[in-house]
């Protein structure tokens, strides 16, 4: 069997994950990593068995390239990728699903283009998180489904905290308040020379927070709060051919950024079985995200 | 919209709950109900607004049958809607997985040689809860998956005692030992003249109870242990991009008739949107068994 090649974009928390599950799985090989040029000799210092270029042409042409980047480089770094015929995989969590439609159709048409495919939104919320939401919707369509998180370090809030002028490090955790209503704890650093309550007000009237109930605390250390543990649980009670009051309830507690590699790692497999074109993981048969052979699957699974 | 076109197969305690839940899903409606001919008269009297033959043939064509008959007719029955061009949906539960392979593989043939598609093993276990394992071993590939099912009453367990000569009337309970592991209680109603001993040691030795602890009992009357109440719960503790510990668990608790009708129809709902063949649920994207529209359902579930 020949194995899937993929390049790692981006070796920060989910991208180091992502590399060992490349290595970890039996049907594939990591042909390199791709990372800004900045940090190409720093991360060529970590990982002195393969290639580390800021150009995916320098590499031996992989089928897939896993995204292990901020969402909001998405929309420009994927189609880069697309435009040379590789498979990108992301873990796209932002503007809510609206976004995510929209960086679909975008990526789709350049995908058919080039006759390859990309997945978008496959993390675990967005991502295996939206399959449980669909399997519970499949056995009681008619009811409410309710996602809880936390409490736990929310990635991409921290990075978008992180993304304002003056913050040093920061945190943003996420809280369960019930029925799928959170709040968020957010833990920030001063560079020098910086007013707390300005930061406080810019993250504040961030689109990552402004429609949340947010509090924002000043911390002389934020590295030692920093734990990647989180946690979710997805509930719904419904009715299913009139009789109400099923339910089921879904609770995950993983570490966060390894879950969503593994996650991703999954979608790069899935991705060389589909037809060109951009996917979410709700459009994709589940079989094809898995290591195995078909029927064994069905078998272990079934 | 043009409508599916159902025929439900099967007026029992599932047929019932197909029946209505075909009614309540906006994009299907039922043709009528094929029966065996010893039946048709009486469920003809009980539903008197569509049509209730033995003979699929005298119903408009239905696009789909949903088959809500006992596994162990599913391999001859499904076949003859087949051979008619008629997309067929079973929730087959019989020899373990192997079973649905061989099963599978029998109609597959028929389906593609005939242009039409059958989806088998479209219930909760096997059905929903193969999707559920499925997402877990995508989250975590490396690890073990336990699935408890009860306390609840298991039809296909039930059928199979019931079946039993000098058995008058009979329920299986099936209670979770934990880790996966299960005994059976299995409650009897004797037609006068047989020993129950005799009938005990039949049930035992049957194929659906011959690997279990099974517990059989004897009582004067059965219906007063009826609940159609069902739970499961399915745990898997993993690794994750070499990450251990990661933990996920997924607990229902439904009404059983009425769980493995609402999937069934799903399923129905997917079947005219697969290429011809025959599927397990493992191998649909989970989208294609939604009602709606596809773009909604990716911004709703997402």
């Amino acid at each position: 069997m020949e194995k899937i090649k993929v390049a790692v974009v981006g070796m920060g928390n989910v991208g180091r994950y992502v590399l060992q599950a490349v290595r970890e799985s039996q049907d594939m090989e990591a042909v390199g990593i791709v990372e800004i040029p900045e940090r190409v000799s720093q991360i060529s210092s970590q990982i002195t068995d393969l290639p580390v270029t800021s150009n995916v042409e320098e590499l031996e042409k992989p089928d897939v390239a896993i995204l292990a980047i901020d969402s909001r480089a998405v929309p420009s770094v994927a189609p880069s990728f697309l435009y040379k015929g590789i498979n990108t995989i992301d873990a796209y969590d932002i503007h809510g699903a609206e976004g995510a439609l929209r960086l679909k159709k975008q990526l789709d048409e350049i995908a058919k283009e080039n006759n390859c495919v990309a997945i978008i939104s496959a993390g675990w919320d967005p991502g295996t998180d939206s399959l449980i939401r669909a399997v519970m919707q499949i056995i009681a369509p008619k009811g409410m489904t309710c996602t809880n998180f936390g409490p736990g370090m929310s990635m991409g809030h921290t990075v978008a905290v992180k993304r304002i002028k003056g913050v040093k490090d920061a945190v943003s955790i996420t809280c369960p308040k019930g029925m799928g209503m959170h709040m968020r704890l957010v833990y920030v650093e001063l560079e020098d020379g910086y007013d707390f309550d300005e930061v406080a007000k810019k993250i504040s009237e961030d689109p990552y927070f402004c429609h949340d109930e947010v509090y924002i605390n000043q911390v002389s250390t934020v590295k030692d709060l920093i734990d990647m543990g989180h946690s979710v649980k997805i509930e719904r009670k419904g009715t299913s051919a009139g009789a109400c009051n099923q339910r089921m309830e879904y609770h995950m507690s993983v570490n966060n950024p390894a879950a969503t590699a593994q996650v991703m790692v999954a979608a790069a497999r899935a991705s060389v079985k589909q037809k060109p074109g951009c996917y979410t993981l709700l459009e994709i048969p589940l079989i094809d995200l898995l290591l195995g052979e078909k029927d064994e699957l069905i078998c272990k699974l079934l």
